[in-house]
């Protein structure tokens, strides 16, 4: 199924399952089913695989007419990032493609040599931003604004030492994270400024539950920039699949509900392109992965 | 005023406040003067400095046979972490002390040239643990378990791209965060796995306001293994003071309240030394600093 958090107007924000192009709320849904069901998607999340079940059996249980009664065609909410607060910092996987850490070694400070382990850094909540917030662009702060389309992984139940058999029963779906690097903001070879600013984690448009996608290694991801395509690459390529991330990651940090992992972009990035290519004031960035969607984001002024 | 966060036996946390000895519960001193106090410390610097103010009005007006007759002996309670599980990661500095970048360009990684602007990493909220926790020792991860004493800023009110002159004004307080660093699991430069492990931000033992501390680059700071001093130096020496800080954080990061910034450590570490000494199970970590206090923990095997 695909949850959105999303709001009509200037409501709150509400949790939504998308099904046959209608946006349903779910806590509205739970009640007219007797169940009581959150209108946030932490709170879901943290409810566990029976609650992503009840969504679905109250889904089945409502005729179609009941649907199109209930539901609001997706062109006619605002969505926002599907946890538009996460609880911590975002996990971030870098060097996680062969050609990316290729270019990323010809364009930036990092070694030629394929990483023995996951090279993780993170991004603050803050960070995070909504299919089609603006990325501001500060020209005072960056002259190197990049793209980075990436498999974001939603933690569904606390992870601490799993094995990488146990990872996967772990997940409560998946989403599309950019992220957006300012490549002349690294520091001491520490990324969290360059990858951490406000707004450089636009993620969207919607949670996949780890059902639905199946196998989170065969899905085609590509970004494009004014319509150009950018990168074209597979999660299939991943160096550190997402099971061997969440063990590496839970062997010292604890995962728990609603945790992101953004797994790594393949190659393709402005730095690594020759000539190199930047986003300016004015761009449009979209990044698009198999069985989730596109997450379109505006270049602004800041 | 000093702050912390407790409970007694088993029961659930509370904020209290400490004075002659004795910790007096901040909600029930509110409520016997007739004030709504929260019983988080996270609430409690959400309602800003009037909360502060309306603590130290009531502890005025309460008489001391009051205060005797409502407080409980610091030794009898079971002290957590000030702030037990904050919103975010914690905002790490590196190479913060002249003495430090040397050292550590000798023993690990690091450049020896002075960093040009501030060098920041993050701790995941989940490494945060309380005065006397144990820090785990895991010989399978690490051979290299190192301390940091470090003065912690905790933010009182949003910050975003403010001067250097008005960022004191965002601090709520301060307290002692040892910045525990297991040397040997740095990946390609990033620290997030060799200092966000669970338990490897111990922080305490109070939150002290800002209005007591007054001038935070005058505060001594030691630290001590099994009672023999380690670290010996002063906030004054910071390469890149609070206001320093808290600016350049904010212009590309907004700080909200109760974030945390750990201001770097002095010379001493473990690493730096010849020859160098790691922490192993059974020893005792004491971090200290001038006008807070100290945050004591065993070392114990995982």
């Amino acid at each position: 199924m695909r949850f959105v958090t999303y709001r009509m107007r200037q409501d709150a924000a509400r949790l939504g399952v998308v099904t046959q192009g209608l946006v349903i709320d779910v806590a509205r849904l739970g009640a007219a089913s007797g169940l009581a069901l959150p209108a946030s998607m932490l709170e879901f999340i943290d409810l566990g695989p029976a609650a992503v079940r009840a969504v679905k059996a109250a889904l089945e249980a409502a005729g179609d007419a009941v649907l199109v009664a209930a539901g609001v065609p997706e062109g006619n909410v605002t969505l926002l990032a599907p946890i538009p607060r996460p609880r911590k910092n975002i996990f971030g996987i870098g060097l996680n493609y062969t050609e990316h850490v290729a270019e990323s070694a010809r364009a930036l400070d990092t070694s030629d040599q394929l990483p023995k382990e996951p090279v993780i850094f993170s991004k603050p909540p803050t960070a995070v931003s909504a299919w089609n917030d603006p990325i501001r662009h500060d020209a005072a702060v960056t002259q190197q604004l990049d793209w980075e389309c990436e498999l974001a992984v939603v933690i569904g139940s606390t992870a601490r030492r799993v094995a990488e058999a146990d990872a996967l029963a772990h997940v409560f779906g998946y989403t599309v994270i950019n992220d957006v690097s300012a490549r002349d903001c690294r520091r001491a070879g520490q990324w969290i400024v360059s990858k951490g600013q406000d707004g450089f984690a636009p993620m969207g448009p919607c949670i996949v539950t780890a059902d639905e996608i199946g196998d989170p290694h065969n899905l085609n991801l590509t970004t494009h920039v004014n319509g150009v395509e950018k990168q074209n690459g597979n999660t299939g390529f991943m160096l550190f699949n997402v099971p061997q991330l969440i063990a590496d990651i839970s062997r010292v940090m604890t995962l728990e509900p609603g945790d992101i992992i953004a797994t790594g972009t393949p190659a393709g990035v402005g730095a690594g392109r020759t000539p190199q290519e930047f986003l300016w004031p004015g761009d449009i960035v979209e990044c698009t992965i198999q069985g989730i969607g596109t997450l379109r984001n505006p270049i602004v002024k800041a």
